[in-house]
C-alpha cells in the first residue's frame, strides 16, 4: 500500500473514527484499532467496537492499493503535528510496520493482521428510513441526551429514545429525576413509524461529528437492533438499547396552580451563585419560594454557610415553596434558548419547563423533599 | 465592623491571600484563613500558613471598625459572581456570622476567633535590602524555578537560589539533572550581600501575583531566616529552605567540542514531535546525533513505533550522539526567547544551552546513557 493525502484530509479522518479504534473498554483489543483500506481508487478508514462501527472515505491518490492494521494511541497527535502538508503513507505487502511520512518526519509503526479486523457493513434494507439535517440531529441530540442516566441499574435510561412517526422525530431522555423532550419536522414523512433506543453516549459521539455551519443531510436507517446514520463522507452503525422505554408522555405534567415567566439569564445567574454553596452539600438542594412577582432562592452549607438571592418574574396562580437540585435546574437553563422561559409546576409535583416562545423542547423535573 | 468595597478591590484583595488562606497542607486548619481588618481607616486582609504569610491593602469604606476570621472556600467564587459591583460586609462585634451583600445576593458565613490567627509581622530590619522592578523579579523566578526538584529527599534543590552581590542578581535552580541560571543587574547597588534559598512553590506564587503591564518596584528584605517582598499593595514574607546551596558555577561546563546554532521554533517542533512517543516510555528518552550540519533526532516506544526527525544547523567542532529528556529540553526551549539558540556540547558531558544574543539566562542538562 503506497498513499498520498493531504494533512487535513488525513486528520478529518482520523478524528472520525479515533475515539472508535482507541475504546478500550469491551476489552478485546487486539481486535480494536484502525482500518486503513485502499482499494478500487477509495482510500477508506473503519474502526468498530461493536457498539459502534464507523467508516468514512478519505480523499486522496493511492499508488498502491492494499490495507493496514494498526492500533497506536499517537496517531492523531503525531499526524496533526506533521511538519508537512502532503503525507505518504506506506506498507510493503510482507512488512509488519507501517511508514507515515511527513516533511522531515518518518514514523515506523507495528501493525496487525487486517484479517482481525471486522469490517463494518453497510445496511441496504431497515424496517423504517428518513432523512434530516445535520442541524437538526445535533440539536435534537444535544438538548435531550444530557437527561438520560448515567447509572448502569437501569440500562434503558442509559438511552435516548427516538421516536419518528409521520413527519414528526422526537427525542426523549430521562434518568427518572428528570425528562428532556425535544420534536421536530421531517420535511417527508416516513413510510413506517421508527422507535429504538440508542445508548446516549454513542449519540454524543455522533453529535461531536455532524456538520453544523453548512446544514448537511443526514440519512437514518433502523434495523431490529442497530440504526445506521449516514452523513457527509461518514457511516455509522449504533448498537440499541433492547427493552421499552417508559411512555414519557404519561410523564410529562399537564396540570398546575402556579405559572412562572422569568428572565434566563437573570435566573441562570441567581441559580448559579445558590449553586456554590450548594453544589458540595448533599444533593445540591436549592430553595425556591414563589410569590409577590419573585423567586427567592436559598441554598446553605452545614459548615460554610447560607446564600439567598431573588429574581422578579411575573407569576401567575397560587404562591409555591419547592426544592430542586439546582445541577438540574441549570442544566435546563443551558438548554433554553429563548429570552424568557416559563415555569409551570405545583406544591410536591413536577415542574414544566419551556421556553417562552420556541415550545420543541420540554423539559420536566422532580422537586425533592426537604421536610 | 462595616465596610463598603468595590467588587474589583474585593476580588483583587482576595486574589492575593486566597491560595495562603486556603492551605490546608499543614494541617493546622482551625488557624488557616482569612483575616479581615478594618482599623484606623486602613482595610486589610491577611494570610498566613507558616511557610508563607501576606497581607495587602483593600481600598474601601469603613463605617464601623472590627475584625473577622474566616475560613471558606466559596468565598473567591462567590464574590466574583456577585450581581453588584458595591459590596457590603457586615459582622456585629457579638455575632458569630459575616454578612456579604451584593445587590440581590445575601451570603452569612460562619466566623473564628481573630485572637487565633497569627498575624503577619512587617520586618523593618534585615542584614540585606535591595529594590528591583517587578518585571525583572518574575523574569528571574520564571527562568529558574520550573528548573528545581519535587523529590523531598533533598530540600535544598526544591529550593530557588537568590544570590545578589553589588548591582548583580542571579537566581538559579537544579534537581541535579538539569540547571537554570538567570541573572539581571540592579541599578542600585545592595550594600550588603544576600544569599538565600526560597522554597520554588513559594516563588510561584509571588510571581503570580508579581504585575507585569507595568512595572512596579519591588522591595526586598533578607532577615536570618526568612525573606520580606514588598510590592504594590502586597507584603509577602516567605520562610527561607536552611542547608548550604551547591556551587553553581562549578557545574556550569566550560570546555566543548561541539557548538551547535540552531533556530528555535524548529528545534522545539521536532523535538516535540520526537517526545509523542518518548513521553510514555521510560525517562522520554531523544537520541540526538549531531552531524552534516543537521541533528537527527530518534524516539521511540517499544510498542508503538520509532520516531525520526531531523532539523538544519550550523555545526562548529566535532560530530556528536548524545542522548537526553526530551522534557528537560523542551522547557529549556521553552524558556529561551531569540529565534536562535546556541548548544554547547562534548560526548558524555552535561550540554549548555543560551540564546544566541541574550545571555543572561544559562541552561544545563545532564545527558542520559543509553549504552
Amino acid at each position: 500500500m503506497r498513499l498520498k493525502l493531504k494533512k487535513e484530509d488525513l486528520n478529518k479522518g482520523l478524528q472520525a473514527v479515533q475515539k472508535v479504534a482507541q475504546n478500550k473498554s469491551n476489552n478485546i483489543s487486539s481486535e480494536n484499532g484502525l482500518l486503513i483500506k485502499a482499494l478500487n481508487n477509495i482510500i477508506e478508514f473503519q474502526a468498530n467496537d461493536y457498539d459502534m462501527g464507523i467508516k468514512t472515505i478519505v480523499p486522496g491518490i493511492i499508488q498502491e492499493s492494499g490495507e493496514a492494521f494498526i492500533s497506536n494511541p499517537y496517531l492523531m497527535e503525531l499526524t496533526r503535528r506533521l511538519p508537512s502538508d502532503e503525507i505518504e503513507i506506506i506498507k510493503g505487502d510482507a512488512d509488519t510496520q507501517l511508514i507515515i511520512k511527513g516533511g522531515s518526519l518518518k514514523f515506523e509503526c507495528l501493525t496487525m493482521n487486517p484479517d482481525d479486523f471486522n469490517e463494518v457493513e453497510i445496511v441496504e434494507n431497515g424496517y423504517s428510513h428518513f432523512t434530516t439535517t445535520s442541524v437538526i440531529m445535533k440539536d435534537l441530540i444535544d438538548n435531550t441526551s444530557y437527561a438520560c442516566a448515567t447509572d448502569v441499574a437501569r440500562p434503558i435510561f442509559m438511552g435516548t429514545y427516538l421516536d419518528v412517526q409521520g413527519n414528526q422525530i422526537s427525542m426523549v431522555a430521562t434518568d427518572t429525576h428528570r425528562l428532556a423532550l425535544k420534536t421536530a419536522t421531517l420535511e417527508e414523512s416516513t413510510e413506517n413509524p421508527l422507535q429504538a433506543v440508542i445508548p446516549s453516549r454513542l449519540l454524543a459521539e455522533i453529535s461531536r461529528q455532524l456538520p453544523t455551519d453548512i446544514p448537511e443531510p443526514v440519512e437514518i436507517t433502523a434495523v431490529r437492533n442497530y440504526l445506521a446514520v449516514k452523513f457527509g463522507n461518514v457511516y455509522v452503525r449504533t448498537r440499541l438499547i433492547e427493552g421499552e422505554f417508559p411512555n414519557y408522555r404519561r410523564v410529562i405534567p399537564t396540570d398546575f396552580k402556579c405559572l412562572v415567566t422569568i428572565n434566563r439569564a437573570e435566573f441562570t445567574g441567581a441559580v448559579e451563585r445558590a449553586s456554590i454553596v450548594a453544589k458540595d452539600a448533599q444533593y445540591n438542594v436549592i430553595n425556591f419560594t414563589i410569590a409577590d412577582n419573585q423567586i427567592k432562592l436559598m441554598s446553605q452549607h452545614p459548615d460554610y454557610g447560607t446564600i439567598e438571592d431573588y429574581v422578579s418574574c411575573q407569576i401567575e396562580g397560587t404562591p409555591l415553596e419547592i426544592s430542586f437540585n439546582g445541577k438540574f435546574i441549570l442544566d435546563i437553563l443551558k438548554h433554553c434558548h429563548d429570552d424568557e422561559v416559563i415555569l409551570k409546576s405545583r406544591e410536591n409535583s413536577p415542574m414544566l419547563v419551556q421556553d417562552k416562545e420556541d415550545l420543541s423542547c420540554t423539559f420536566v423535573v422532580t422537586p425533592m423533599r426537604t421536610k
